[in-house]
Parts: structure tokens; C-alpha cells; sequence
């Protein structure tokens, strides 16, 4: 059976694409106008500023005024689940308080990931640092497992010291190491966590498994989809027609996985709102070539991918 | 024959520690005290916030106040080098853009280092836009190489292209790599830059190759040692002495090597000033166990390893 998990803290949650100006800066009306088209087609709340946000290419100051421009551009705070994770702690203070205040759902708090190899004691005291200067009751923290970009993972060991040092405080995790045993272990070990898939492709086994739901890229794109597979699972649980429409989701995934995935995403997103220059992307990342763009474009019409 | 390096970006720079206040701020007047001995006792330069210093655990606004707490401290700005990079473009070029304005002698700039397997096209297009958006004629940047640290190497491909595009901005390149081998195809290929050992185990064979000097954590405790060394060789060259005095620095430099290196400086640094305190760090790094602080010291000691 599923655990309860914290009220809006479950479901389908698009890791939203951050949607740029010439400037190379948030395009806050193109950001707003893509997070209400996920809400309305399939996303049960956004991912606001996670990696593929590409949260850690802006300031401080440049994801404070982007989460404030989403609130009074009328996206639902309880729908927000916000990346306030720095390699700063004082960063991560500063980004979190003010997500907390703001009232949004959930934090979404990567490691520090600068330094490499540094150890249990470490890490747990940078999260219990944060916890302790945030000071706010009502700080529901997601621990953000992405080893491949990181490079700083999440042993269980830290997890289950956190959660006995801050219950309430610590709501869950996303898994995005695409590792389906490591996430069925997550849900097995800690029963009172919302632990979330960082991919679709494990929607379906995670939620049979009592796991939350997915917060990931590919809804940028897919929502629909990915939606559909969500509602019917909520409604029949993990029928033949559950696992068909995994089957779509997954195939889905597949297109987008073998492309740089930030860049071929908002290729896919500026053409369907026809402003070619929302597929900018912060350097470091770098745009798709535009043979690359073109082809890409190709499977993805031949897939029968459409964007309502 | 050694090329000839930007005046003031050439010798031993001491990648400097950060010490900290109860409150795991930046304490300042001991940052400065520590900034002046190293350069009473060996170094030709301070690389300011850079791995060592912890510089990524900082704050925008720490990192602009220590250094001008330190400029105001009676450091000489032709003594620094400023580590200014960052994962977000606009913090590095608000950080690098304010050391410049100081009047340093150089920046020092790691490759954004949240994203992986980047690309040399985003590389070039991050390090480009910082020098674009900086805009000072008076910016000499010293690329960042520490794949182990940062996960992002600086290919040979993208130093050449940011060489062409930039003639003169481009001033030099610090290898943390470890790897002497890729130190002396760096000098070879890029007689133009100064290029610095990480390490001070490599110093005589990078200043026997050509090669600037080097900015290392070990001089924060080994100064004395290692500008003896550099000395020496500019006087006499590679000669016996030369050797012997090298092999004196890396004896030493094993001792700390053996250890996690910044907490157990910190130790060392903190018993030399009589202030327990100055052990500290930043998380999510995590000070030594007092076993193994008093392990490390008795190592210290017997190794004749004395601070002035």
C-alpha cells in the first residue's frame, strides 16, 4: 500500500525547461505562460529550477525574481516544488527561505557540488545547517539524488540520519540516478518519504511500488502522456492499459534521451510556440547544430509527438 | 628557455586558506594576518578564494568582501590572484568584473562545474561570454584545470580557440590535474601562457620546462620550504641544491597529502596562532576527528615541519 505522502507532494511534476530572453536571462513571460500550458495539460505541479531549469547556470538574485514572477504571473504556490540548492550554503539559505515564505509546496535541494568525495559527516552537516538557519516549520525539504551531475550522492546512511534529526522537515527525494532498483530501495527503506523517479520511464514501477510520482525533464514535452498514464493508475491502478501507456511514456523518453536533452526540448517547445529564439540555451550547455535541431524535430513527428 | 610571463604572474603562490568565524563566515582579520605571513615567509603571491580557500561555499557578497577586506588589509592588489569563477555566468562575471576593477594581477577562473560532459563548444561560449560581459582590457585570466575537483576538464582544443579569440586576456593556466606530464604539454603547446603547477611536488620540473611557478595549498603551511626552493632555482638553476630542496618539499608535501588536506592545514594553522577556532570549515567539507588532528601534528612534528 502507498504511504501518505504530504498533500501536493506527489503526482506528475514537469522538471520545467527555463525559457531565455537575447540577454540570455529568464524570459519571465515565455517562463509563466510555458508553466500554465503544463498545468493545464497533464503536470500536477512544476519542478521550478531543478537542472534541467539549468537553475545553477543564474544568480541568486536572477531565481529569486524568477520564482516571484511565476507566483504573481498566477501559477499556484502549492503547485510549485522550487531547486534552492547552491554550492553556497548561504545561497541555499537565502533561495529556500525565500521559497518557504513564498509558501511553495516543496524545496527541491541538490547537494553542495563543488567539493567531491566528502563524506557522511559532511554533507549531513550542510543539510542540517541549512534546516537550522532556514529555521521555518513549514520547510518541506526533497533531497535531490543526481549522482551523474553532482558528483556528490546521497548515501542512504545520510538520508535516514536526516529524517531522525528533522522529521517532517525532510517530505522526500528525487532519485535521478535512472537507477529503477535504487528507487524501489529508496521507497522500501523510507516508508515516510515521497520519493519521486527523475524519469518517466519508471513512472508506473514506482507508483506500484508506493512510491510519489516523477519529477522530470521529459514532462516538458510529454505531459500529456504522461498525465494520461498518471490519472489512469490513480483511477485502475497498474492494469494492461497502465502498462501500454507506460509503454508510450517510455518510448517517449527514448527520443529525447538521445539528444542533448535541455537544448532538443526547447527546440521542440520554440517551434510550437513559434519564437524561434526560446531554444537558447546558458552556455555551458550548448544549442543543437541545425542539422541536429532538424532531425530531431523529424523523429519526433514521426513518433506522433504533438504539443496541443 | 623560459618565456616571459605577465610580471607579478610568475613564482610560488599559496592557494590561501579561508579561515572562519564561529558563524562560518570569512574572519576577516584573520584571513588578512594569515595573507600577510604567508607573504613575509616565502610566497611571491595569494591565490585568493580559490579551492582551498573554499570559494565555493561562499556567497557573491563573502567573496566580494574578502576581497576587499584584504586589499583594505594592506595586501598589495599586484600580490593577488582572485579566484572568480562560478556555475552561474552572471555571479562570475560580477566577481571577476570587481576583481579586475581592484587592480589584481589575475584571475583565476574554473569552468562552471554543475554540468557535465558540456561539450567544447559550451566551454568556449561561457569562458567567452564572461570576457565579453567583463569587458576590461585589464583582464589576465588563468584558466582552471581540476577535472577531479570541478568534473569539468579545459581541453587543449578550447585553450587554443580562447587563446586566438582573446590574445593577452588569456594570461595563463593553473593544472591541478596532478599529471606532470599534461603540466609539460601545456608549457609546450602554450608558450604564451604562464602555466602553474597545483602542486608544489612539481615545481622544479615546471620551472625547468618553462613553466611560471606554482599556486598550491601545501604553501600554506610549507612557504618558507617551497620559496627556498624558487629562489634557489633562480639564482642557480636546476642544480644538486635545487634537487635536494625539492625533495625536502615534496617529503613535506606527502605529510598532507595523506590527510583531508584544508581541514588538516586549518589544524596546523589554527595550533600555530593559539586560536582553536581557525580549525574550522566550511561545510560540506568536515574538520578532522581530534584523533586524527593529533595524529597529523605528530606527524608534523616529527618531520621537522615548523612555522615560523
Amino acid at each position: 500500500m502507498a504511504p501518505s505522502h504530504p498533500q501536493h507532494i506527489k503526482g506528475v511534476f514537469a522538471a520545467a525547461l527555463t525559457l531565455l530572453d537575447a540577454d540570455l536571462a529568464p524570459d519571465i513571460p515565455a517562463c509563466v505562460a510555458h508553466c500554465r500550458w503544463l498545468l493545464a495539460n497533464g503536470c500536477d505541479g512544476i519542478g521550478l529550477l531543478g537542472t534541467t531549469g539549468e537553475a545553477p547556470s543564474f544568480s541568486v538574485g536572477q531565481r529569486l525574481g524568477l520564482l516571484d514572477a511565476t507566483l504573481e504571473g498566477g501559477i499556484a504556490k502549492h503547485r510549485l516544488m522550487v531547486g534552492t540548492g547552491a554550492a553556497a550554503l548561504a545561497d541555499a539559505v537565502e533561495l529556500t527561505g525565500h521559497a518557504v515564505s513564498s509558501g511553495v509546496a516543496g524545496c527541491l535541494v541538490v547537494p553542495p557540488f563543488y567539493f567531491k568525495n566528502i563524506g557522511d559527516e559532511g554533507l549531513f552537516a550542510w543539510y542540517a545547517a541549512l534546516i537550522e538557519r532556514v529555521g521555518e516549520a513549514d520547510l518541506r525539504l526533497i533531497l535531490y539524488h543526481f549522482p551523474q551531475m553532482s558528483a556528490v550522492p546521497i548515501p542512504h546512511k545520510v538520508i535516514a540520519r536526516l529524517v531522525a534529526a528533522f522529521p517532517g522537515t525532510i517530505a522526500g527525494l528525487k532519485d535521478s540516478s535512472g537507477d529503477l532498483d535504487n528507487m524501489l530501495g529508496l521507497i522500501e527503506a523510507f516508508p515516510g518519504l515521497a520519493i519521486f523517479s527523475g524519469t518517466e520511464r519508471y513512472l508506473l514501477a514506482v507508483l506500484e511500488a508506493g512510491g510519489a510520482g516523477c519529477i522530470t525533464a521529459g514532462a516538458n514535452v510529454t505531459s500529456r502522456e504522461i498525465g494520461r498514464l498518471y490519472a489512469h493508475w490513480r483511477e485502475f491502478g497498474g492494469d494492461p492499459e497502465a502498462g501500454a501507456l507506460q509503454q508510450r511514456v517510455t518510448a517517449l523518453r527514448d527520443l529525447i534521451e538521445g539528444v542533448p536533452m535541455i537544448a532538443a526540448m526547447k527546440v521542440l517547445v520554440a517551434r510550437h510556440r513559434g519564437q524561434a529564439g526560446l531554444a537558447r540555451v546558458a552556455p555551458p550547455l550548448a544549442g543543437l547544430a541545425d542539422a541536429d535541431a532538424s532531425a530531431f524535430l523529424a523523429r519526433v513527428d514521426e513518433a506522433g509527438l504533438i504539443l496541443p
